[in-house]
């Protein structure tokens, strides 16, 4: 598969899986405005099919996968790439294996599991993580598919609300994500900011700015999409090119008060990585930010699960 | 206000509310679709103003009441009701105030204050509601206001998905929602059957077919939106005539099982009574049904409930 990153790739990604793919809703809520002082719209990806935006690019990989005659294709994950590649196996018809950490909660095993993927269990951390998909993928003759171009949501925001705002907050994680919109709408409306928010422990301001990675490797955070601490070597200059002064840091605290307020009042059952992105527009939206877009990246949350 | 029911008059409350109102959207999902064996359609009632169904007939009251000059509004409601009429009420500007027995749920009354209600604490049994209802209108010369004519959403889901539904299942309480359902239905488009799911300890086809009412007052049900036993007196003759044979009795469990598939699978923050109505379909769907629409009638669930 191509690392390159380009607005026709992207556009080509986007074609591929269109057909398959929601173009999911966008939300607002008058309360919602009220309180932040400002327009917010939602973009709604954990209605996303398999509930997360990783649909986007698993699906992209898996027909590209198809088309090269892969025999199957392999991940490690721990949840929504997982569950979203099995689906996308699924639907091209290729065997997939996900390679998962056995303290993974069940109920994404399950996930994985309802769309025939094969699970294989490995210790919790990323060395057998790596090692084992990499063995595993030897053995079987399988595509290794890493989270990758699911940019294709930066058209679809554009033809939906690209009048409508001046702004896009997103979760950034590993960064991929975050690299494919930032790039994207950098290249097509670079009047919209894009703002990356992050758990105040990861400091990516430090690292874009100063070249300083966070001392931790995982990240104690409520958010468990986006706990890996430090983005990837790909992403980097694309975030540093274009979201240096970007980037907003959120207390625990405030992805809790943003994960309320959203179940409350729009009664989306959002994960909390999705609050995060909101609780950067919430708690540190800059003055002259009037009409921002939050991707609410995911829905996937254990029927259990309460906010703390 | 008026008691009786008659197309005209709900078509004129549908036309007096509408711009204030939401048009709800319809979901599905093919998970779910799958799992039941035929279609359905969600009618997402819970991203109505006000987080349920009741903002219709709150509104429609509300507007009436200032109409005829009233100086305010009262109910007393230990839930969406209450909420829907503090939010009616500020919508047309006219005073409110809301009974609340005094075991309600915080959220609620906190949404009650939100809208600018003034809230009257009484005990938590339905003559101590009444009595401290009729004595506060009396003193204040409020105009008291009853859950009521909430028939707007007929027309809407015929306008939506007139012609893809073969039946409604909506969950039943004190009957006037349903009530108003099934006469509209019944009048308007005789072919779509109408489904009254009600939790198993009330035993309504046991009135509507041999008279003979529930013993207790009040049912123990995780649905606490219909949990008052019996069915309104001006309600009855209409349910007999629409729905004997249409009523489905659901166990607790399957309530349950109902919200933890919709959570799940659809990411929507529905509360227990919502539910209700879908594990009629989920458990109980007669063979000849293949297009069902279920109303989810709400989404007020304080942010701490788990699914026990």
């Amino acid at each position: 598969m191509t690392t390159e990153i380009s607005v026709e790739e992207m556009e080509a990604a986007r074609n591929r899986t269109s057909s398959l793919i929601h173009n999911t809703p966008i939300m607002k809520s008058e309360k919602i405005d009220d309180k932040v002082g400002a327009k917010v719209l939602f973009k709604c990806e954990h209605l996303q099919k398999t509930g997360s935006f990783k649909a986007r690019g698993a699906l992209n990989s898996a027909i590209l996968a198809k088309e090269q005659n892969a025999k199957g294709v392999i991940a490690h994950s721990s949840g929504n790439h997982g569950q979203a590649l099995a689906w996308a196996a699924q639907k091209v018809g290729l065997p997939c294996t996900i390679v998962v950490p056995k303290n993974a909660p069940n109920s994404k095993v399950e996930g994985m599991k309802e769309y025939n993927a094969d699970v294989v269990f490995c210790e919790p951390t990323m060395s057998s993580r790596e090692s084992t998909c990499a063995e595993m993928a030897e053995k079987l003759g399988y595509y290794y598919v890493d989270p990758h171009n699911c940019g294709s949501i930066v058209f679809e925001v554009l033809e939906q609300a690209g009048d409508e705002i001046d702004s896009i907050f997103l979760s950034v994680g590993g960064g991929g994500f975050a690299a494919s919109v930032a790039f994207l709408i950098g290249n097509l409306r670079p009047d919209i900011e894009v703002y990356l928010v992050e758990p105040e422990e990861k400091n990516l301001a430090n690292l874009l700015e100063n070249g300083i990675q966070c001392a931790s490797e995982t990240l104690n955070t409520i958010a468990d999409g986006v706990r890996v601490a430090h983005v990837g070597s790909l992403c980097e200059p694309i975030l540093k090119k274009y979201c240096t002064r970007t980037v907003v840091s959120v207390k625990e605290e405030e992805i809790r008060d943003a994960l309320k307020l959203i179940w409350t009042r729009t009664k989306q059952r959002i994960e909390p990585t999705a609050a995060l992105a909101f609780a950067g527009v919430l708690y540190h939206k800059p003055d002259h930010v009037k009409k921002a877009l939050v991707i609410l990246c995911g829905g996937n949350v254990d029927t259990d699960y309460v906010i703390n």
